[in-house]
């Protein structure tokens, strides 16, 4: 899933290249090439698939060269990850009717990727096997406010797999006293969006909890693969509502696990997370730019195009961003109000 | 005189386009044209000369199409400003042994441009009658460190020009506690650089008080505006001693005079000097740029270039400064180590 407009990253993240394209760590790949490569020897580039706006279609096939053009799928709008997911489960099914999904967002962050490789294995290998829906739920590692939680049911582990275990509920993202608690609890995972099932699972799920979306692609199976499918989805997708995995399914399914892992991951939903992951100096200060230089500087994050020279002087705890004709200069604590400085 | 580096208003101010070429109010001219705008009417172009290094010539025929190309003459090397004004003074000789010179740094403001003129005027009619070198003097508003000053002998005023006043001596930039008694007394000027003379009052001070340099610049009359005269100027130049007009001549001869005068002079030598003078918000930021947008900050610089989107949020005393591939961020409170910012 790759047509996220990453609007809590501007300026690095603009509409014209969010987030999920953007070298955010400078280590000369992208978010979207990181979570290609983190599935190599696991799956084959020609079964990786991209959905994603139809205006991103042309840095798709710059950043991942490696996978058929045929596998990027492109939305004429916006409409939220169940259509997403409901268009390229029905267009892999059409390939393939027995194959197995992991659903990945393309703009997050995995520290240990043999440690992915293991869990998303071993999750295919059960999905191979039965009709469920695996999620994949992050062990916390602080009260986290800005993620959604899953509670499993630690006393019903799979048959099959004794790492996976039953969703007792979703939780919204919970406020500071309440992911204190849980994760004082070993019950409370965060909600990766990452998603394994095969493929028959996700279009009976869709077939039973939302018709009128699966009704849109069902009927399309004829024509996924001809020259006529990018035609039929303009004048079909939109018809769609706007709708998350996550209440269109999700939270209406029976059959729904969880597989409790650690891997480092992170949504590096914010620049204060990216503070927190990138390489810090001695007063944790975050240059991504080759010629930042700090005096009398501590807790800054600072990202700007290679070439740049940059000084900071007397910053403590400030975002400094700069890309073509945009620079923000912004305290982390704001960030949230990012958004509304990128509007004006 | 258009030769300077303006090392101190890096980023703007580069050694490949210093402060003197830069639009740095944003009101669309430079200071060497602003300087060349103030003359309008009362210098002809034709008598308009600049000494700038060979590096800058394209840029001042660029920004001053107005005069002659054969009146930009260009240094091989930096020497400060006495053998720029011996170079200038011994060229317009050649040209014309009776005229009345203005030197000028090119780099500074002046805002009351019609009392600039009377001055001038009134300097230009003194020195076509006498032998006097007259400098301009600064009414003093604050009790400036960064100025040298200049105390007149208010008992001897001259008996041609009863605005004009005898020079008691001059005074390097002054500490604080000094700087505040000149200011309490009407004796005290601050040191313009701005000098009026004929221009044989100057050669013959140069043929006292500076030989080494005078002896590079006379013998060269015969080749002055000939098409030997640059190749010449680029074997002799370098040959001159690195001394300012001030050590070199004003310190050490007789017949100096002062013009004390009010027309809203500043040589815009630093970031917090652009920070007073150019307009201000209400939280006294100053915005050079066309889309810069404040939250939560005050006392603020920032400059850029015109297409720019910026946006700060909560700095208060800071300059930024953005220009080509450098940004600069910096507490207005320690911009005298901008040189060894830039530096590095």
């Amino acid at each position: 899933m790759a047509g996220g407009v990453g609007s809590r990253f501007w300026p690095m993240s603009t509409p014209e290249c969010p987030k999920q394209f953007i070298d955010v760590f400078g280590t000369g790949r992208t978010f979207i090439q990181m979570t290609f490569d983190r599935f190599k020897g696991l799956v084959d580039p020609d079964n990786v698939w991209v959905v994603t706006s139809e205006k991103y279609a042309d840095i798709v096939k710059e950043q991942l060269p490696e996978i058929p053009q045929s596998n990027i799928l492109l939305e004429p709008c916006r409409r939220n990850t169940a259509p997403c997911i409901a268009y390229v489960s029905w267009r892999i099914k059409s390939r393939n009717p027995k194959a197995n999904l992991v659903i990945t967002p393309s703009d997050h962050l995995v520290t240990d990727v043999i440690e992915f490789q293991r869990v998303i294995g071993s999750a295919l290998q059960f999905t191979s096997e039965t009709d469920a829906i695996v999620t994949l739920g992050m062990r916390p590692t602080r009260p986290e406010t800005g993620y959604g939680y899953i509670r499993a049911d630690l006393n019903e582990p799979s048959l099959r797999n004794s790492e996976i275990y039953r969703v007792d509920s979703f939780r919204e993202k919970p406020d500071l006293k309440t992911a204190k608690e849980y994760i004082t609890s070993s019950e409370f995972y965060w909600n990766s969006g990452i998603f394994v099932w095969n493929v028959n699972t996700i279009v009976n799920a869709l077939r039973v909890y939302q018709p009128e979306i699966n009704d849109i692609f069902e009927p399309l199976l004829p024509i996924y693969g001809t020259d006529k499918e990018q035609q039929t989805i303009n004048e079909q997708f939109p018809k769609c509502p706007n709708i998350s995995i996550d209440y269109a399914v999700m939270e209406k399914a029976d059959e729904i696990f969880v597989f409790p892992a650690s891997f480092g991951w992170s949504d590096v939903g914010t620049w204060g997370s990216l503070h927190t992951l990138a390489i810090h100096d001695e007063h944790s200060n975050n240059a991504i730019g080759s010629n930042i230089n700090f005096y009398e500087s501590k807790n800054c994050v600072v990202h700007t195009t290679q070439e740049k020279k940059v000084v900071i002087q007397g910053l403590d705890g400030y975002i400094v961003a700069e890309k073509d004709n945009t620079l923000l200069i912004c305290k982390l604590e704001e960030e949230q109000r990012i958004k509304e400085f990128s509007a004006e």
